[in-house]
């Protein structure tokens, strides 16, 4: 098919399918159409339909970022650089995705633009921040979506949602042109419902930019010209300890039988991981409410309700709690340095259970009595803390049953290990990204 | 000479010499004369002697940092991981040297150790805080050192001292092994009295430490290769705006003669500087008062009165000030960015004047009264604000006066441009950094 026609029935299932799941907040049928109509048809992701959540600048809308605050900005002037490189390499955007407001959360339950619905089950989440990005790709809209994770945002919606996402390390794609929500810990990255369409559009998404001096990557180092290199040789490991915490058996299965598929034996303990999390809490709500304290101030009542008293309170914080959560990251990078000298891939669960109801606020895990959102991140969480490669693997439940992902966590700028492994997983047909079987057709 | 001849020598000198100077804290001669010993005559840097700023770790002796409070702390179990290099080529570690409590300072007025002295006027201040690492070469005691700079505290002693230092890339050299300041803003580098001694040094202290996971460097770019390789077709240009601000006629007069040497015709004006400068002020008081606020609860009378008082409002801040003083530094960044597309060097003032009397407080230039320690990194504080490396070059002035630096700043990562230039300016006769005449022989 035409990159042309790919539009076209992207924008038909829109038209059909996103009133139930709620996942565009902006559809651009006309600008579609008309970048689609001028790919040529042997470029790299010739007639790859994408879309991006709202965080990223497309030109002539303005980039909400999920919120009210910013439905009247003015509309970005250009698009974002990852929105230029896709389209570079001939994939079309079609439209913006909801999100948790100012990517502060793990649910995508906007109070302003409604909650995103779950594809395998629409009375349920679709995960946050990037909830959109993640519905869209598993009910069919679209191929890919572009997506934000400072704490989880992109790995929890690829395992509720059941498709592949990847975390790159810290620093190694840019993220100029989106909308800022902490600094110390944004990375940006897509999902995809197959391992090598996902390596293909981040291969197209790596690269410099003199424009963002915060992108710590100095060159590109392409995946794809290894992926199907298999993983023998591969030192593999279960992350044990925090990462054995509280979950369903869904999400212990899935983690067993990832290991199982690629020969992990052994469990290593990283002690950090709470503390880790922990100031990843701090930095979070301390930065996000800094950048966010001028609106703070004078528009208190139009911030997402789920969220406002979070980042008020995190712009009160003192700057030696801060400091001192920096300090800890950094101690927890250090101690997973040298776990990772004798381990390539290390396996942890994304998130602690399949999709939960839209509303449900509170999780009961192995006996344990929890808030839902914040624990959706309990696994994730830790691992973005200290800027670590994750591509996260989808399990496709018994028929019925919701899907969940598992994370493959690499060491700093070694994502092409990952990718492999991923593939081996789906050629094994234990990991797959089917569309949603409601949206199937 | 061989390497036992160099450290015989150099034991000497500073047995001679360093009671005038009071550039070291510790001498270490029976280490330094065993490893010598066993230094291979075809090493890279055989017989190389030199020391290290007392952040430093050196096996069996405390790392006290300039401190009271760190003075009966236990003795470094190993050498810090530059050293290791070093060492590794063949050069010999000679002892510890005096610097700023904790690195908080300009000019090495040090109230436990004593202040350190100028060999080229020892009523005067040797820089700071890296003071005693600048007065060593500068006295002939060793041939070269090593220092940190978080705001200046390389460049602040290379200037005043007459000799050539490196401030790298931030994160391009490894800090483990070294007492921290400010994570944010620390980096460490080699001081010499040349600049071909201080890029076979700088060559040899390259490498990514996988226990070091804040630093950014992924490989080595060694600049010796192209050392002479001349800047026909570099862009070059002087610095303006904040950079023309006050200062002594040495200072205007140094910028204005390497300019002319480098022919940088253009001025150009970077807007950022002043609040970058006032950025990097609260991060290093933020981050240093975090990081010491356990002592300075306990053991506030044993801190450096000098600095005692900065610590403590610092670790009082609120984060959202210093979230906000990161976001002013990114900004920062991306503005030189933009002025770094078109130029590869940009020329600077190092140190608004020539060295100033011990105990001085006040500086006034061109008619404006400002306090003096904090001055000193008037023009070194934005460029370490966003981490640009940059290589200092000394003038020496006529005869009895005193010599004064000039900053080269360079791109990210690209500290062999820089080295070229200095080469040239070293090769033209106008940059050189001899022993100080009162230690000549």
């Amino acid at each position: 098919m035409s990159a042309v026609e790919n539009v076209q029935a992207a924008l038909a299932r829109i038209e059909r399918d996103n009133a139930r799941v709620n996942a565009f907040t902006a559809v651009l049928a006309e600008r579609a159409l008309a970048r689609a109509a001028k790919v040529a048809p042997d470029a790299p992701l010739a007639g790859l339909v994408f879309a991006a959540k709202n965080l990223f600048d497309i030109a002539g809308i303005p980039t909400t970022a999920g919120s009210k605050i910013r439905k009247s900005a003015a509309p970005a002037a250009e698009d974002c650089i990852l929105i230029r490189r896709l389209e570079a390499a001939g994939a079309v955007c079609v439209g913006a995705l909801n999100m948790d407001e100012f990517a502060y959360g793990f649910t995508t339950e906007n109070s302003h633009d409604g909650a995103c619905h779950n594809p395998h089950d629409l009375t349920r989440i679709a995960g946050g921040s990037s909830g959109g990005s993640g519905a869209a790709v598993a009910a069919g809209m679209v191929e890919a979506s572009l997506g934000t994770d400072t704490n989880g945002s992109i790995r929890v919606p690829s395992s509720l949602n059941g498709i592949f996402g990847i975390k790159p390390t810290y620093g190694r794609l840019p993220r100029t042109g989106s909308v800022p929500f902490v600094a110390s810990l944004d990375h940006v990255g897509p999902f995809a419902r197959s391992a090598t369409r996902l390596a293909e559009i981040y291969d197209v998404l790596q690269g410099p930019d003199p424009m963002d001096s915060c992108q710590l990557a100095k060159g590109v180092d392409p995946v794809l010209p290894g992926l199907g290199g298999g993983i023998a040789g591969l030192n593999i490991a279960k992350l044990g300890g925090w990462f054995e915490g509280p979950m369903t058996d869904a999400a212990r299965g899935a983690v067993a039988s990832v290991a199982q598929a690629l020969g992990a034996t052994a469990t290593v303990s990283w002690s950090m991981a709470e503390a880790v999390r922990a100031a990843a809490f701090l930095i979070t709500s301390s930065e996000g409410g800094a950048l966010h304290l001028p609106e703070l101030r004078t528009q208190y009542e139009d911030f997402e309700p789920l969220t406002q008293d979070r980042l008020l309170a995190g712009s009160l914080l003192p700057a030696a709690w801060v400091n001192h959560a920096q300090r800890v990251r950094a101690a927890g990078r250090d101690a997973m340095a040298a776990i990772q000298r004798e381990f390539d891939i290390l396996i942890a669960p994304a998130t602690p259970t399949v999709a939960t109801p839209i509303g449900q606020e509170e999780l009961v895990l192995d006996g344990v009595r929890m808030p839902l959102r914040p624990s959706m991140g309990l696994y994730t969480q830790p691992i973005s803390g200290i800027g670590l490669p994750v591509v996260t693997v989808p399990i496709q439940n018994a028929e019925g049953a919701m899907p969940i992902g598992v994370q493959l966590i690499g060491r700093p700028w070694q994502e092409d290990v990952l990718f492999r492994a991923a593939r081996v997983l789906e050629q094994a047909g234990l990991c797959s990204a089917p569309v949603a079987p409601a949206f199937a057709s």
